[in-house]
């Protein structure tokens, strides 16, 4: 079993779109949000016609469990440029996530550039730490997840180690496991795949997702992403995690940001 | 008239609100789009018992003019924390902008707190310029609303003095020119209120937003606003425009992000 299919949607005889969630990509019990979304999005991207979340965002209303979930999607505006589809996640009689995006044609663009943003300098992936190793090494639970990617944290990363003072921020490499090639379609799903920015540094028991919203800016190289991702405004238990995503020839892939809560634990 | 007025929604007795789009807040022909979605955000923070819009995100489908407007919400989903709306906002017989967001009371919050983010240091209001003046005497052409806000850059701002390599960055101090003090939903207009990042830099005839989302972190305290804008990836005519607004008690009251679109002059 594969990223893509895994993530296989059907046309509904009866109209939409079904899926069957796989417990390969739970967090605990239930699904990864950055997974739910990739489901969607392949739902949203065969009603739009166009092959690329251009701008994609999620509400998290429900954790669904594994097994079937319906998508009913919505065409709200064609476009030359872009199409804007709507979609609703179900299980059972409950809506579980609530997408809106934009969708279009990456390599149709044209227009201006320039790139002020860079990608974190960090040793390549055969220097970096796997954090499968490290999270088995220390004892820690493996979320079943964390089987599904290959992530790599910098030799020097903070993670895992607690540190009160540091900086709530974690950048490393990542790829599927299972050899697929990301897409923009899997730039989404790595959007949501890094643990938490908290983690190690705030108490938390869970950082559920509220809304995700990802900007897919590129379609990847074949090879490694590098991603990075930080939380610089913490209030009173809500938190923003903003990433970034580059591809392995330094080009930006995905910018994504979270709002997302903290629970006691 | 005030801020509140122009963004005042009434229920329709038919179902939905209705509201007035005044030309006050227009640029060129249309009304802005923060402007568009602060009077959404209104009727769906009516619906969702619930005064502050927590996340809110807008898809700009196409340009309304000054006029009625009628706008259809859907309880997306109830909840304990956060309440999920939808609104469309329609004028003739098409859809103008849809928008999801999560409303809730930030005043209500209990959690942790850590804030890496600092507001920006630039001289108090009074040793700035105004944005307005500027623009006139530069002999261009100022935006109906241009107005509608006391817009302050900074002495050493390089805005309006056209230079290709500078960043594509806009900070400066803000407030509603009649006296309107801000609520969240004031900072919702704010986050679309600056001048474009790439004004004076990057030759384009307009930059339309595709799509806004609006964090809303804190209510802002009596008095100016800070904020800054800022584009790190901008490629093949796709941008996107990262939002900080503070409050002059250096409080974070919103983090922003649209993603526009540059065409040509």
């Amino acid at each position: 079993m594969s990223f893509e299919q895994d993530t296989a949607v059907h046309r509904d005889p009866g109209g939409g779109w079904v899926a069957d969630l796989q417990s390969r990509w739970n967090v605990g019990d239930n699904p990864n949000g950055g997974y739910l979304l990739a489901i969607a999005v392949k739902a949203m991207i065969a009603d739009a016609g166009r092959p690329d979340p251009v701008t994609v965002t999620a509400h998290y209303l429900s954790p669904p469990s594994p097994g079937p979930v319906m998508i009913r999607t919505q065409m709200v505006k064609p476009g030359r440029s872009f199409v804007t589809v709507m979609a609703e996640v179900i299980q059972g009689d409950r809506e579980r996530v609530r997408v809106l995006g934009a969708f279009g044609d990456l390599t149709h663009r044209r227009g201006p550039s320039r790139i002020s943003a860079r990608p974190p300098d960090i040793p390549p992936p055969d220097q970096c730490r796997s954090l499968l190793d490290l999270t088995e090494q220390a004892g820690r639970p493996v979320p079943e997840i964390m089987n599904r990617f290959d992530l790599r944290l910098p030799p020097d990363s903070p993670w895992g180690r607690p540190s009160e003072g540091r900086p709530l921020e974690i950048t490393g490499w990542i790829r599927f496991k299972d050899g697929t090639e990301a897409s923009t379609v899997g730039a989404v799903a790595f959007a949501d795949a890094f643990p938490p920015t908290l983690l190690g540094s705030v108490a938390a028991g869970w950082v559920p997702t509220i809304e995700l919203t990802v900007h897919v800016r590129g379609r990847p190289a074949p090879g490694w992403l590098l991603g990075t991702f930080r939380t610089r405004v913490l209030v009173d238990g809500l938190l923003e995690e903003d990433g970034e995503l580059w591809d392995c020839e330094r080009r930006p892939v995905a910018l994504s940001r979270q709002l997302a809560m903290v629970l006691s634990p």
